[in-house]
């Protein structure tokens, strides 16, 4: 296992799941996190998340039927803490050019935070069940309705120079999310650094004034 | 599977693999990004490979020792081929800008036309051994260096205005490999199309004149 893998600790993921109750489901979500980032999801077996989390296949069951499930838990809190966080900054007060920065940086450092949660989530999205993959589809298209709504008011306010806004609102959300692939904790950004050089880079691309 | 999964076919990139012989080692590289593709390189066997190619497990040992063999060259071809596009556009004739924008195109294009590979690539280097993964490292590290420079001959020549070299060079080159996370040959815009508005948002982001 070379360093890129060592270093996809989730120590400081831990907090991402403190909503998830009992105690025993918390377990089986940090485990299962775990598990997909270093081995994949399909290469995981309830059992291994079951045996990492300290516990038997029987009482994994108690709390999810099915790996799926597993994953679609930690989708579905990933998707939804980072999309309130954008969103709230999005939507606060302040210029078009304040708010984009905002979302961006809060964005960025939750991707940076999260990064081991954020591969699992972005790589292994092909593996939710339709039914799971619709309502997780719903979850992104609002992370980039309230990007691309920041950047049209920054438009209509005369503040922004943006020929194609729906492009320009895919680039700024990959730049973001492709931060969790290759965020390093031991690196010489921090996540806070990355979020302020983002935001700068955000505002040239929509040519803010 | 969802429709993300079912587009992640490789037809496309079948002309990557050219420089592979003989044939029967080409079709089992080209049986591997799609088996790693599909399932993650830990869920799949080599077994799981040689089948596809319509192989028995002691044909593929011919000509891969391990699956990390296979890997190792998907890598290698992978990274050596978007390299070189990147810096035949970053060295060839031209201002700064025309140049970044140039290899920029050419490095956009590159990872939406083969999606399917780039995503085995970036996803699976943690699954190298330590030898090929500090060679695959030095790869990256030269394309860093294309973009870099062409930045760096851009600011000098006071064409482009640029707070943080390294930060920004790494976020121009994070901005195109993502794109072979989320392009869908399906989707509203073509490899050209991204290239041309990537081309013009990294242009954007350099501060250029």
């Amino acid at each position: 296992m070379n360093a890129d893998a060592e270093q996809a600790g989730t120590e400081t993921e831990a907090g991402t799941w403190t909503g998830i109750t009992p105690d025993a489901a918390r377990r089986l979500v940090m485990a299962a996190v775990e598990a997909f980032a270093e081995r994949g999801y399909h290469a995981t077996t309830t059992r291994d998340i079951a045996g990492r989390a300290g516990m038997s296949p029987a009482a994994l069951y108690i709390h999810y039927k099915t790996k799926e499930e597993l994953l679609y838990q930690i989708s579905g809190v990933g998707h939804r803490l980072s999309l309130g966080l954008l969103q709230d900054a999005a939507n606060g007060g302040g210029s078009p050019a304040e708010r984009l920065a905002g979302a961006v940086r809060a964005f960025v450092i939750w991707h940076a935070e999260h990064h081991t949660t954020g591969r699992v989530v972005q790589y292994e999205l092909g593996a939710l069940s339709a039914e799971h993959y619709t309502e997780i589809v719903g979850l992104r298209r609002r992370s980039e309705a309230a990007i691309r709504s920041v950047i049209q008011d920054g438009v209509k306010a005369g503040d922004f120079d943006v020929p194609d806004v729906s492009g320009t609102t895919l680039a700024v959300l990959s730049l973001c999310i492709d931060v969790a692939r290759w965020f390093n904790p031991g690196g010489r950004r921090t996540p806070d650094e990355i979020g302020a050089l983002y935001a700068d880079l955000v505002l040239r691309m929509v040519g803010s004034r």
